[in-house]
């Protein structure tokens, strides 16, 4: 067990990080992309105990964990990479033209960090969205110090990447300051954080109302801060009719085995799948209950985790409209969930809201609807999600425009005939959406284009180039990518 | 006068505003761009009476009016050019690789609308800020529909502008709902308007009060939604002694144009001046009241500008600490602001947040520092900034990197020996700053890039090339620039 952090300590903390802003903040892009390739060095050279650590903390499998570290400093050495391209500063000139009336003036603009950046780690991965995971690679490569609070149930693994990271800056000679570590098992330790002055901006993934708490804070505070939270999803899949026809039972096996993924413990996993009513879609039931009752019960991340598994379920289940269609056969054990799937009519679904409710865990709801105008209703009555899939022939898609346009209309990333589990580490990858699946669509937490989230423009007018940063002067020295009197170019001036 | 919709005609409007919002987010690039430059073309041939009621509505005089309108007609051809070019929509690709371990997706990312925009007019800019201007054209380009609340002391001049925005949508054929006016001099109506579900993002520019009312009515939804709000500023400028001791009689009269332009009425007046006390900074001080004194009062914008520039300025120049510099020496009539200065010590202003206050006029105070440590501290405890204004030589700037540092911090355009005065409209424009001068400093109200406030990016994953849109196709019909496997380019794949 770790003490939690005080307000005092906070306060010197974030004193430290806004002094470290000042000085990380002029590090050129290649030594922040230095800096994170020895995190990354670290966490491939970690100690022995980081894995059994995770393994304990966890309960997730070694071999996962060992994946997931992968996955992690794949994320830094490549964000390192995008943050020395600087498109993400989306560089801009216009020169001067003396001889307008009135004259026009040189301006160059490009992105320029936030500050102090506050990282709240997810429960379900301890490596990829934690301590030295996405959030923290992004307001790094920025030029944001960063503070992560530790999560409870796997601080152990955090204080041991967080040993890392402060090791790799101070082998750099890095200010100290750019990088702190909290613990914290009450929700102060987080509002202490939010609402710190020195607090610009805020990254979190985990539950709608850990989230949605962070989100108030930050915006009742004198100067309001961006939070970046993604909160959680039932990422929709429609069945559509002519697919459904063609393939009712390899959609069911595919969707067994997106449900069942990791118990479940995906913010992408597939909690909703909308059907029309008929025989193809009882075959798909069928099909997906028997799939079900094969796959043994898993040990979730934690009690707690498991324990809200085991109400939601049985919540969502003792529902009077809901039929339970299938359980897995296998007696659990303590901390384990039991997969299932659930089914209930469209009608039904449009009426009770607490059917629209994530159930984290091995778990899908089958929404039977009696045609197509009440799968769009469905569509249309959702709330926003971090993906929605179809599936689909081309000729689905040609004949349900509407449908189409309006499960776009909710989701961040839109999948045609795949499981949403399975995010990409990617330039294109938008892994966020509408409201309530983050708290700004706007903005993806996984791939290079996250580091925006940290960057704010600022415009620089009639500085000589002597005096510009490198990535506005003339000579262009950095070779990025510019858009100079409107083309995009790397051209110097 | 007009009559206030009422709320029962705003939810009419907000369902025409969404059902329109399917049809012409599916219009091409081409068919917003055209849409646009037909309310350029409406605008240039506007009926004869639109000057004359912007006048009569503004107090503004026909010169600057005239100048406006051709600024608004520049800001809708030339986001129109933007929209079609498609940078804005940042569209990235990476191609599948079905032979790596796990088989690799085929994902590729682009802007789409966020849904009904809400404008609300600014008083100070008829054209440019209001009806058709910035935010509309904006919406417009990333494919919302817009709602722009007519401002109450221009309502007539909005209500002919709505006309020809309104024609140009019909003459094109456009889906009824894509451009709705409302009038409402009592905030229910704001409030109705942002409140409503179908309204996505809402645009302003006016007081702090105003903004921030619309900031936190929309966070308080149950899908908080973003707030693009300009509220105003002091744009401080500091005088460094190198360039003071150079020019200060020049640096004088350059600011006393500044501060008087439009009898003050830009958001980007100078309302704060920082100096080392001295005989640089008196010689400055007393060239500049003798400026202002040969200034003659302007009329304000109406009535109730006028009424609170009046009260403002008596509340700043009766704080004990501070002195009466100059005043304009001609009497003013009813509704004009007479050009004042004055001046306090930088211990003063650091213990009396009033001075912190925007007047909004042609009033500016200028600060006696002791020392450059004390100028910074002015900047450390400045709030954010539209603009902050550097006076200094190279070598000024080289020796004080710790007050240049913490001014770039505070302001979105950091501008060197010019005045904050004249935002030029060109892509490397930021006009946005940190908490309060704007409510998201991450987004600019002024260039193309403003068109990224209304768009956020969706993932397909897995589409055929002949499902997905023009933008995203193998082909790159539209010629844009795209990011293809980490490689910007305008190839076909």
């Amino acid at each position: 067990m770790f003490k939690d952090t005080t307000v005092a300590e906070i306060n010197i903390i974030m004193e430290k990080a806004w002094k470290a802003f000042h000085a990380y903040r002029k590090l050129s892009l290649k030594q922040r992309a230095g800096f994170m390739r020895a995190i990354a060095a670290g966490l491939d050279n970690a100690p022995d105990e980081l894995i059994p650590t995770a393994m304990q903390e966890t309960n997730l499998p070694e071999a996962r964990l060992r994946n997931e570290k992968t996955r992690t400093v794949f994320q830094l050495t490549s964000y390192a990479a995008a943050c020395e391209k600087g498109e993400w500063l989306e560089a801009r000139i216009d020169t001067a033209n003396p001889d307008r009336t009135p004259p026009k003036p040189d301006i160059r603009k490009m992105g320029v960090p936030l500050g102090p950046v506050v990282v709240f780690g997810a429960s379900n991965f301890p490596f990829a969205y934690s301590t030295a995971g996405g959030d923290t690679a992004c307001a790094l490569a920025a030029g944001c110090p960063v503070i992560v609070k530790a999560h409870p149930a796997h601080a152990g693994t955090s204080e041991i990447v967080a040993q890392i990271i402060l090791k790799a800056a101070q082998q750099l000679g890095l200010p100290e300051g750019i990088f702190a570590h909290v613990h914290g098992a009450s929700f102060e330790v987080g509002k202490a954080l939010v609402t710190h002055p020195y607090t610009k901006a805020v990254g979190f993934t985990g539950s709608y109302g850990g989230g949605k708490a962070l989100f108030d804070w930050a915006n009742q505070r004198k100067e309001p801060i961006p939070v970046f939270a993604e909160m959680g999803s039932i990422n929709p899949v429609w069945l559509l009719p002519g697919k459904l026809q063609q393939s009712a039972a390899d959609i069911a096996k595919l969707y067994a085995g997106s449900i069942t993924l990791g118990v479940g413990q995906f913010c992408t996993n597939p909690g909703l799948i909308i059907g029309i009513e008929g025989a193809p879609l009882q075959e798909f039931i069928t099909a997906l209950g028997n799939e079900i009752r094969q796959v043994a019960p898993g040990t979730m991340l934690h009690p707690g985790i498991a324990k809200a598994y085991g109400e939601k379920k049985s919540a969502a289940l003792s529902q009077q409209e809901v039929t339970t269609v299938a359980e897995s056969a296998a007696a659990p054990v303590a901390n384990q969930g039991v997969p299932a799937i659930a089914s209930a009519t469209g009608k039904a679904f449009l009426n009770n809201p607490v059917l629209h409710q994530e159930v984290f865990g091995p778990y899908s709801l089958v929404i039977r609807c009696a045609d197509i105008p009440e799968m769009l209703q469905v569509a249309k009555h959702l709330e926003g999600q971090l993906t929605a899939t179809l599936m689909a022939t081309e000729q689905d898609i040609l004949e349900q425009d509407e449908l189409v346009e309006a499960v776009q209309n909710i989701c961040g990333r839109f999948i045609l005939n795949s499981v949403p589990t399975g995010v990409e580490v990617c330039l294109s990858m938008h892994h966020g959406g509408p409201f309530p699946a983050t708290t700004d669509a706007r903005f993806t937490s996984v791939g290079a284009d996250g580091i925006k989230r940290f960057a704010r423009p600022v415009s620089f007018q009639g500085w000589p180039d002597s005096l510009l940063p490198a990535e506005l002067k003339n000579g262009n020295p950095l070779g990025i990518w510019r858009t100079v009197n409107n083309e995009v170019t790397k051209d110097s001036i």
